[in-house]
């Protein structure tokens, strides 16, 4: 190819040679080939972490698959090291098992799956996970990943291979069986390599320990390299409520969105009815409104002939008709007394706020809330924890890319000075937080850092500073009970001289019952200003204030 | 579907109603589906950002085209604001265009290109681009982009869909003419919602600002929404070197790679004589050290028969063979001068430090380089920058997803103080970073942030360091000389009294004369340490020696 620098508007024979084998070098890729060369976009990078990524993906799946069908989920992990960087990984459920027709693709292609489409709280979205950790075992062992499902009457056994120019998933030897046991669930198993096995903060071990806090209805178990099996044991006898899977809010919809739907739908021969039936609260009164602003469009015609025009409109409408907020019911968080049971089991720290608050709606309609929980001192100073934000999105723990995330970011925004925990990151302090959404807009497709969506962030903010504003009282009056004690000890020092002093001086006798009386008095006035009767005072009114309305402002 | 928990290893009769419904919900998703929902990795979140990200993908390609066919780059980027947050853009370049048969595909597919396979140094690398600013286009105004493309003897004009369902572009209106005018070059023009032009740091000018610095040889012209026309004009009347295509090195492959290559290729009918010509660096004498290191592999079979053992067992035997480094013609860096020049241009600082390092891999075998450069002061206090990080990789300005990228904290994990400049985020600093590589190993498919690998953090931060000590000496020596300024001005204050007392003393008749004599002793003093003539002591020997061990260490 030429290097002659050529102007615009050059003529065509002054073209050098070359474009046609530039676009002989055009292909079309799978997306299976895409994320095998940008491994790390899936949370392939570092060996502690790819461990770490592959069972986050595996126990999701097994979590949500339960909980899906009505079971209180047993998962069983076990790690097993092969050699240096080379683990054995399997993961057994109890859950429903996937039939033979879903198996592969469950497993072994990328962007197929239940979850994706689907407008309800999950842990999973994307239809990715377990494909990913399919891939990984091929490329770095070249050893299938072995499967058993027990779904209904039918044991199946296979591994699984991947097609990546297809993105399609392949089964060696499978042998469909009479599930004789009348097992349910899915046992799967994989060597994988450029892997290891490490008690830090972003290893297996502690990644389940925080699964099982934000999930104290699933007993987990863990068998480590050292063959050492270890318990988390359920501490809740039931699965939570299942979030209902809802519709879209009118306020969460682009007119892009209300095409597909119009499409996809059959059964209205309506606009009117489509939308009621279509979308959330939405009822004959709205669509009277929504009549009475967008006159140019005829509510009455089928669907299916809505123009991208008529749709702005109808969009545009939206924002202008008074709504009710998206139904509640779509978002279950871990609820209060769950994370206090969970944080007292693991830290007992010597203070623990939990703030869980009502459900909010971002980017004008999808709906999620924010639970927040700060643990200090006790448990977490012993454990030599300091500063820790711990993050969670739909139950699921949020180890990496911390930076750049809106939990983090939201948590480290806080003016901590004003809550008497001004050098934060050297407090014994743990903050948990957990966004719960029917979608959470993760920045990647290794959904580990969450994007910073303003109202999201203000709702975390908030949560946070109220379960700060708790532990502030307990530590103020801490503060206090300790100065009163030092006066104490001061004055305490001085009776003996005192009360000998003024005996002397009114020629008393008993000296030692002068002494008993002061030290009664100093007792009294101390242990009682030591309770902390009047700790509240701690925070002066107009900073009370100041605070809400900085709530209420951000 | 029931709420009754149940327990693993229970009969198929307890098991609740609804897994069939489940598996109902079974979908596959297309790659724009995907992105579709998940917008934001692509770089479409806020209005700013999503501006920025639009003209980011188009002007890229427009350089990569131009490049690669060997024209000197003129782009044309217009910005119309329709109405609030409504703009037209409009790209055009001076490439080759793009013939019929690929222009969907290349404006409307992801995943298809000529970039994503190819082991060349280029600013795309994934194929989705260009389909994404489709996308957004569709997604958010309903209309169709426009495209026109002058591919040597055709003008073709079309408008352009995308098939969501299967990730396929669709022509509209399209019309093949001929090209009359023998222009080359596309021309892609599409209207976008929730998007906003601003002069921030994040805007589109400032892309276009910086995309210019680091290509000099490339003419800019923006038309910005009050239709004012800015050119950053061609600083460098060439092109870059074409960087070359490599071959993997093989301490950069891995046995699924080498399996991958061995299937695809044909020409070869010994493993000995493939491993010479689908890799860089095996010479016939490497591979008799390959035999000799693994003699259970059999080098006079078929490529096509390896299996996975025997790759694995050459893919270790490489890491024990000593190999020459990758060809280091697959890296063209923007280049010392050219830095300098456009670093004069733009900010004329007062001190300004570039460096460049020599050529390394990553992950053992994928080649790279860095580029920093330092400039302090001057323009850059009068533009009230401070402490400011310029990412770029491969040339392509990075202004966003700066937390957690590669770039930001090798920068940040600089001591700053050993370089007289400890309060870097208050100093009038701006430091560049270029990150020049076959394979940029960015965290996510909106290609803004660097994962963080360990050879490429240390590289990066070598090379600034370098930069900043250049940048030290100038500010010691500054310093220096206020330093001496000051005592010149105490002592010239005295000069007058002294002379006088001096003369009285001595009884001299020429007051003036001793006077101007004391002058000239203390000018010529001060003058000539102020010169800095030993600037060089400022740094003592043995830190010099630390900071270069420590370089060594990293």
């Amino acid at each position: 190819m030429g290097n002659e620098p050529i102007a615009q508007g050059s003529r065509l024979k002054n073209m050098p040679d070359g474009h046609d084998k530039i676009f002989s070098q055009f292909r079309e890729h799978s997306v299976a080939e895409f994320f095998k060369k940008n491994k790390q976009m899936l949370g392939f990078s570092g060996k502690v972490r790819s461990l770490t990524t592959i069972v986050h993906e595996l126990v999701t799946n097994s979590l949500d698959a339960c909980e899906e069908a009505g079971i209180l989920p047993e998962v069983k992990v076990q790690v097993k090291e092969i050699e240096e960087d080379h683990y054995l990984v399997r993961v057994e459920d109890n859950g429903p098992g996937i039939p033979k027709t879903h198996l592969g693709k469950a497993l072994g292609q990328m962007l197929a799956g239940t979850k994706f489409h689907r407008y309800i709280q999950q842990r999973g979205q994307q239809g990715i996970g377990a494909a990913g950790c399919t891939m990984y075992a091929l490329l770095t062992t070249g050893q299938h990943p072995h499967a058993i499902s027990y779904y209904k009457d039918k044991k199946i056994s296979c591994e699984i291979s991947i097609d990546f120019k297809t993105n399609r998933a392949e089964f060696i030897n499978l042998l469909e069986e009479e599930n004789k046991d009348g097992k349910s669930g899915l046992v799967y198993q994989a060597e994988f390599k450029d892997v290891r096995y490490e008690k830090s903060n972003y290893g297996v071990y502690e990644y389940l320990r925080r699964t099982a806090l934000a999930n104290p209805h699933a007993q987990i178990v863990l068998t480590e390299p050292n063959n050492e099996s270890i318990t988390f044991p359920r501490a809740v006898g039931e699965n939570p409520k299942r979030p209902k899977e809802v519709q879209p809010h009118p306020l969460g919809i682009s007119a892009h969105d209300l095409l597909d739907l119009a499409k996809a739908q059959k059964e209205n021969r309506k606009i009117s009815a489509f939308l009621q039936n279509a979308l959330a609260r939405v009822s004959a009164n709205k669509v009277s409104e929504l009549r009475d602003i967008t006159p140019t469009v005829n509510f009455d015609k089928n669907p299916g002939e809505i123009t991208w025009e008529e749709a702005e409109q109808i969009v545009q409408a939206f924002k202008k008709v008074k709504w009710i907020a998206p139904e509640t019911d779509s978002i279950v968080p871990i609820g209060k007394e769950q994370i206090e049971k969970s944080f007292m089991n693991i830290f007992s720290p010597e203070v623990l706020a939990v703030t869980e608050r009502s459900p909010k709606v971002y980017r004008g309609g999808v709906p999620f809330m924010v639970e927040a929980a700060i643990a200090y001192g006790g448990g977490i100073a012993t454990a030599g924890k300091k500063g820790e934000i711990m993050r969670f999105a739909n139950r699921v723990p949020l180890p990496f890319d911390a930076g750049g995330c809106a939990l983090t970011e939201s948590v480290k925004s806080i003016e901590w000075g004003r809550y008497n925990l001004k050098d934060f990151e050297e407090e014994p302090i743990v903050v948990l937080v957990n966004l719960v959404s029917v979608h959470v807009p993760y920045t990647g497709a290794g959904k580990q850092a969450v994007a910073q969506e303003e109202d999201v962030m203000d709702e975390i903010k908030n949560a946070v500073m109220e379960a700060a504003r708790e532990v502030q009282r307990y530590i103020s009056g801490k503060k206090k009970a300790h100065e009163i004690e030092t006066k104490r000890k001061v004055i305490s020092r001085y009776i003996d001289q005192l009360s000998s002093d003024l005996s002397d001086l009114a020629s008393m006798k008993n000296k030692n019952e002068l002494k008993k009386k002061l030290e009664k008095i100093i007792e009294e006035k101390y242990t009682k200003g030591g309770e902390g009767e009047d700790e509240k005072e701690e925070v002066p009114e107009h900073e009370e204030e100041r605070i809400k309305e900085e709530d209420e402002g951000e």
